[in-house]
């Protein structure tokens, strides 16, 4: 926990090919937070727009940024592009390095993974990224979410929510955690039983996969790419 | 059902002083329909604040939008200034007229009620404004999604994205619902049990009544004021 009377300075990274909700759910517990700011950075101020279209303001510029107590890395198919963009991962190091706490949701494990960030860590990441932790010398993780040490990340998209609640609950205790998820009226109640893998009708799981399939493999083939550069060994 | 065919285009209206995630929990669903378009619009096409801070960028302005398949209507504090404004209202009856669906999460069945679109309608809303419902002649209900004819509503905040993949079976069918509920990882985990007032511990409970009394309290003045307007009486 941090003092009640310390603020937290959060900030999370955007980029064009993010998926929105990876930050959207994160945003709606953590700007909750008591004596907080939280802002979002890119490389500059222009508008970016998620793989689904939604068009998302940048409140600061990487350059800008100075250090951070929460740093929050979303995903989605953008992601790939800031594997292997120096700028972007020297920023997250360098940010990471003195934050008390670094939260990923979904694929922006694989942008902390290239970053090195994750070499000897238990991680998760989507269902359909999970293997591909390995490649960064992480532990594959199947629970929704997962805090090793400072370092805590949530599976696909909509675990962002969960994840930032166990965030809330490490930088300002229980009782301000249960008092945000009130406030957000967080009961969820899905209409099916499917969303892992694991219990999802096999016809469901087939065309998800097929949806998935051709993003699946490029993301593989960039993850090995970049571990072998990393020098890391997968068995 | 809408024939797969057939294009569905959506609509939702962002304003300052919304909530986002009212919005973006859906987003990360409907934008996911096959064959559909999303566009979020506003008065101008200036990016807005939500009332935590986060930027969007509108992508039209109302003036520019057409009919519309679905309606989406987020909450949000700015949800007041909205319930006097004639040309969001006169716009929302617009474009709810012709749609085959409109979907309201958290307090945007508030603005929804001040179009007077709710007469007659059962209906749901953010736990602390339940009770509001009456003075826009709807019946208040305690389910976390409600459907009643054309009229989809949320409970709040979260509760967008459990309503969304009800409104995703009714634009498309089951089968394309519960791949996007995969696809987004939704098999939620929230770590505590007191996302709803009846299930909160009462010094949790206590705590939010006492951070939102103010909002609250001017809620029900401005709801009173319009339902009166309206020519509704209350019992």
């Amino acid at each position: 926990m941090i003092p009640p009377q310390r603020p937290i300075a959060i900030v999370a990274i955007i980029f064009p090919g993010m998926d929105q909700i990876d930050l959207t759910g994160p945003f709606a517990v953590l700007a909750r937070l008591p004596n907080s700011s939280i802002r979002l950075v890119w490389k500059d101020r222009e508008p970016i727009r998620d793989h689904l279209g939604l068009g998302l303001l940048p409140d600061a510029t990487l350059a800008e940024t100075g250090p951070v107590d929460l740093l929050l890395v979303p995903g989605g198919p953008g992601q790939e592009q800031l594997m292997e963009d120096e700028e972007v991962l020297a920023f997250l190091r360098d940010m990471g390095e003195s934050a008390t706490c670094v939260y990923s949701v979904c694929t922006g494990s694989m942008i902390c993974g290239a970053a090195g960030m994750l070499k000897g860590k238990s991680a998760t990441t989507h269902w359909t990224a999970l293997r591909l932790l390995k490649y960064f010398g992480a532990t594959p993780s199947t629970d929704r979410v997962v805090i090793d040490g400072k370092y805590v990340s949530a599976a696909g998209l909509t675990s962002g929510i969960d994840g930032a609640l166990r965030v809330a609950a490490l930088l300002r205790g229980e009782e301000v955690a249960q008092s945000i998820q009130l406030a957000i009226q967080y009961a969820p109640d899905p209409p099916y039983a499917c969303g892992e893998p694991e219990i999802a009708p096999p016809e469901i799981l087939a065309n998800v996969l097929t949806q998935t399939s051709e993003l699946t493999a490029r993301r593989e083939a960039t993850a090995q790419r970049i571990g072998a550069k990393l020098g890391i060994a997968v068995s």
